[in-house]
């Protein structure tokens, strides 16, 4: 039976962080339930995903910006949001940075995954520019999104080793494992009020 | 009973880095033995734990800039290093970056290990940089240096998970076990002759 807090997800490819926050509903490690999932593309397999479950799954035009939505969009979503009572919104590959209308909207309640350790490697094409640095380990990360490219505050953390025959696709399948663990721990935190934000650090709260 | 590889390490510190060198040169761990440690701080405590032990041990004057030698001061310094016939040169907590004079002299054969996941966070501070930035994971590399600060090709990393009362002594404290384990392993890779560098890539050959 799933909880009464209300999440939305925002997604814009196959939505596998989606299905990992969905099966953390269904089996209670979130104490939660996805409300909505929104989509800035209108073919998203997260799409389907959310409509299998009789979950609401909206296309939102994003409008003529291709690494920002438009402010009116962005206006427009957040209202779609608010609407639904979603009390946090969780960017599941979002490939959209997101600005004041949304984070207005949602202070301190927006949160993404990224497959890097952040600060190194935000942006795109994470693993093939780890693997090109060098790194032999490698991890994803959870934070609070701020309007920057991957730059909130982190609420939590994975690592990875590389392996020597890693390409892009095999360490990007391995950090995925990882971020299938890290979110739902992180929804879980911020569901129990356990995230306390300070300046960049997220301090997490003893049970 | 120590190897015959010949390893020359300089240290700016108090050398806990030349200590887990010298330990792991002891029971085998490393199949090698420091010829010389040099130093461009004459009261460096890692000058005196190679006395100790009987090992030639060096103050090396830097000349007047503060973050590198002077470059007659490093031609010297490698000069020193040459006339020891040292194979390796391990950078232990040595506080200025080094230049063509040494690099050209060692090519490839001069380690570096730093108290972070890299790229993240190189030059100095670095525990507090982490603990600022607010990341869950922190580290420590060992690299090739290559001129730059803390920026050469990757032998390994080691993860550090940061935990919530941390402060940037303790932080340090933890990674600094971990870099005691790694920095004798990346060496005795270097002996058995399983690195080969790639571009940026360190490839680490079977045994």
């Amino acid at each position: 039976m799933p909880g009464e807090f209300r999440i939305g997800v925002l997604a814009s490819g196959r939505g596998s962080n989606l299905q990992s926050i969905l099966d953390a509903c269904d089996d209670g490690r979130i104490d939660g339930r996805v409300v909505v999932v929104v989509s800035d593309v209108a073919e998203a397999y997260a799409l389907e995903r959310a409509r299998r479950r009789g979950i609401e799954a909206v296309y939102h035009d994003p409008g003529r910006f291709r690494t920002k939505l438009e402010p009116e969009r962005e206006a427009a979503l957040a209202e779609l949001l608010l609407d639904r009572e979603v009390q946090l919104v969780c960017m599941a590959g979002f490939m959209r940075v997101i600005h004041e209308p949304l984070l207005n909207a949602f202070p301190g309640r927006i949160m993404n995954i990224h497959p890097s350790l952040l600060p190194a490697f935000p942006g795109l094409h994470v693993q093939q520019q780890a693997l090109d640095y060098g790194v032999k380990i490698a991890g994803c990360t959870v934070h609070f999104a701020n309007g920057g490219v991957d730059a909130g505050p982190i609420i939590c953390q994975g690592a990875v080793e590389v392996a020597e025959d890693d390409t892009a696709e095999t360490l990007a399948a391995r950090i995925l494992e990882v971020e299938h663990q890290l979110y739902p721990r992180a929804i879980q935190l911020f569901i129990d009020g356990r995230l306390r934000v300070e300046g960049r650090r997220v301090r997490v709260q003893p049970e």
